[in-house]
């Protein structure tokens, strides 16, 4: 009776959420600027909503005998997930949630224009006082569940995952990382790689996407691909949407760009119709999402194997060229560089951008730095990490990702904890499967993989926590010697 | 202390209903089929909420309460149109509501492909519902207002508008209508008109109807163009989304249907901003929108004098043609002639194609025709006022409307009084201003003709009844009179 009463509201929750997913994407792609005021207002009165709906003095009552009452493992588990998100956001004033939204529209907006602009002081403006709501949050997350505050964040997109475990991860990672990325640029140094020619028009570029995504099995009954600033994956899982941002001289970004947002759309068109409204059918966490197109950009539309499959692709959309030989753009797509932007840097040095954001975002949310002091610290870490020099350069630096314009901190980890579990992901499948090697020389070789993906990750959405899903795909927990081993193997082998 | 709770709760509903009508635009613009179940149950959820929001018991008290306050007249008239909307919503249960919103959007869904495939009994499948939902809803309204049932829905388009009025409006066509119909057939039997010669491309076609909203000031900050199977005007006033479809055969149907849009667009985005969330800063009634819409396409736009203004455009979009002359294209663009399809009909048969809708939802609200015996009327009046058999031809026939699929009865005739409407503004603007001919002919013109709409219509939005705004504009209430004489002067002067 509670739990049936809880499934319908959260099935009401979301179906708002629906709306606010549609109109979200509508406004990172379609929307005119004029749109925006009324937007921001629009999509934070949503939000008031659904944490009032959510956290409703009845929602209590209903978990607590929920709880007592006699349930089958799967609703069991449900119950689990409800409670989590209700826990989260019970916790939360009305007004902070809807001050948090507003703030972090606004800023959001004015940032596409303040990032073209490399106007660090227009966003300082708007940006104080995203920190100064996402601190509060911070302090009263912390207070309620007993973690530190910056932990209290990171709860919400890993459940589970702790500083102290990170600081594991990236301690480890510093120590043999750097001399990675010598020991791979050194041995890069003479490789030849003829560079495609441009330019590509965007038009093609944007029909090579739609093969790929094809190739890759993407439903276009069930979602469709646009452009917008900063690519993502949104709408709901029976309507996925995916962008793209197109540069004329340069197809790789977009073509890699579209296969990693394929990655996450498989996922959300992947999990079980049937428990699609409720917490426990939902992606189990931001890096088990990024895992995902992690696996599909890295682990497999890099790999040296794939190239046959992408090759025809390529040529259909620009004719031939002598840099269109399998070999050499397997050589292109797995060159590693330094360099400033963090979604086009190769896997190699992609950690240290996290390992920068980790610090600084974990300083800014516990008070040790405050907003004007970002560039400095990330000018510093450039220079020590990967030898580039940012200073001034706003638009390249610190201004370049979308994610602490609207508050989100504490996601940036789950970017190199995706890394990591696709590595472990891939290494299990193909233990199970066989290598990509023989694997992409099947013609079925694709839909085994997916198959993999379908069984292990898709539809099990959230019926178990973190670990056990990924003991139960792989033998074991977060082991990040897989990830180690795939960038030796693939770039020091 | 009431009226500013009013004011709060209109504000937030205004918010709620901004993010169903992007949700809405999606649907037919943007949303793969695929998505349609989730949607509709998306926005299903939201006409309940809105329906409780706005029907909630503290509603009334408060309305009461704020009709004791002492207010401006300014606030006294919206307290009126709050009272207006309330008093509509809140006869109805949630229920019904959301059943109705539900199978409107199910059956709009499907009706696209079954128009296509000419699918009358696979649509009477899901339309019986719709009616058997909109009947209950006119009487349950009927009951409420002492209105008949179907007036209680007329009432919501035109508020004021009775079908004894009506009657005589249509009445009074009926006896001038058709006999004008034979005179201009007559007179334009043998004239000579140039016919463009295609195929124009899409994107050309898109292109010319871009700079054609430029012209007509179309505010691109504050709305978009998009294509879709049914014309409209949909999004929010700070973002208004109008849409059209094009043929390559063809492009004056996409021209005239975007600069229709225009119209509408135009009122959104004249609304004075200040009261846009309230009842009393929205647009007047259906009628005094297709006025605007009407006004730009028929009085504006197919006036002789203004093909000198799109001519150049055309030009620019196609190249030279010896259709595209000045008094070719006029002859072209007044040309009439009897045909199936109500959107592409001309002004002067237009009015007998309402009549048919007007006639047909009348007896099947009121229960004197069932859904199954809407082909045959429909043959039957079509043979009776054009001369057109439509026997087994439903894509073009009865399937042709969106209105019908969702259950908007009650709304056709506004298109009529939309043109009466725009005919008695064109005259009092002229009266006032000069003659299209001497103000087209100015470079200020156009900028003229908006300003006075602008100060007539848009920013009065809904602050007086339309009968006084129709007097304040015009110095008169609504007058078939200046109908008739438009025609009459165009066609057969």
């Amino acid at each position: 009776m509670s739990y049936s009463q809880l499934v319908d509201r959260f099935t009401q929750l979301h179906h708002f959420a629906h709306l606010g997913a549609i109109c979200g994407w509508d406004r990172a792609t379609m929307m005119p600027d004029g749109g925006n005021e009324a937007r921001a207002a629009a999509l934070a009165e949503l939000s008031r909503l659904l944490h009032e709906r959510l956290t409703a003095a009845e929602m209590s009552e209903w978990l607590a005998a929920a709880e007592q009452q006699e349930l089958d493992a799967q609703a069991r588990q449900s119950l689990v997930e409800m409670r989590r998100q209700w826990q989260q956001a019970s916790v939360l004033p009305a007004d902070l949630v809807q001050a948090k939204s507003l703030a972090g529209s606004r800023c959001e907006h004015a940032w596409r224009e303040q990032r073209r602009n490399n106007d660090w002081q227009g966003f300082l403006g708007n940006f104080r006082e995203v920190v100064a709501l996402s601190r509060e949050e911070a302090r009263i997350r912390g207070a309620a569940t007993g973690l530190r505050p910056y932990d209290s964040l990171l709860d919400l997109y890993e459940p589970g995952m702790r500083c102290q475990q990170l600081d594991q991860v990236f301690g480890d990672l510093q120590g043999w990382l750097p001399a990675l990325i010598q020991a791979v640029c050194e041995r890069q140094r003479d490789q030849h790689i003829q560079m495609p020619v441009g330019p590509f028009s965007i038009e093609r570029q944007a029909e090579l996407g739609r093969d790929v995504m094809a190739m890759l099995q993407f439903d276009f009954q069930r979602g469709r691909q646009d452009v917008s600033v900063h690519p993502f994956c949104g709408g709901v899982p029976s309507d996925v949407r995916i962008t793209t941002r197109y540069d004329e001289a340069d197809f790789t970004q977009s073509l890699m760009g579209i296969i990693h947002e394929t990655g996450h759309a498989r996922y959300e068109q992947g999990l079980p119709p049937s428990t699609l409204a409720l917490p426990v059918g939902q992606a189990r966490s931001m890096g088990i999402h990024e895992s995902q197109s992690l696996f599909f950009e890295m682990q497999l539309a890099r790999h040296p194997a794939f190239m046959q499959r992408l090759l025809p692709l390529i040529q259909r959309a620009f004719g031939a060229q002598p840099a269109f030989e399998a070999a050499n753009l397997a050589r292109l797509y797995t060159r590693v560089e330094p360099g400033f932007i963090r979604v086009d840097a190769d896997e190699v040095t992609y950690p240290t951008h996290i390992m920068l954001r980790y610090e600084v975002e974990q300083k800014l949310i516990e008070g040790s730095i405050e907003a004007e002091d970002i560039p400095d610290l990330w000018a510093e870490r450039m220079q020590q990490y990967l030898g580039l020099d940012t200073r001034g350069n706003y638009r390249d630096g610190c201004l370049q990702d979308i994610h602490w314009t609207d508050g989100s901190f504490g996601y940036f980890p789950s970017y190199t904890l995706g890394a990591m579990y696709a590595a472990q992901f891939a290494a299990a499948l193909q233990r199970e499967l066989g290598d990509f090697n023989q694997l992409l020389a099947r013609s079925d070789g694709l839909e085994a993989v997916f198959g993999w993906l379908q069984r292990n990750i898709w539809q099990q959405a959230s019926r178990f926590d973190t670990d056990t899903l990924v003991r139960q795909a792989t033998g074991e927990v977060l082991n990040p010697a897989h990830f180690r081993a795939h960038l030796t193997q693939r770039y020091l082998d």
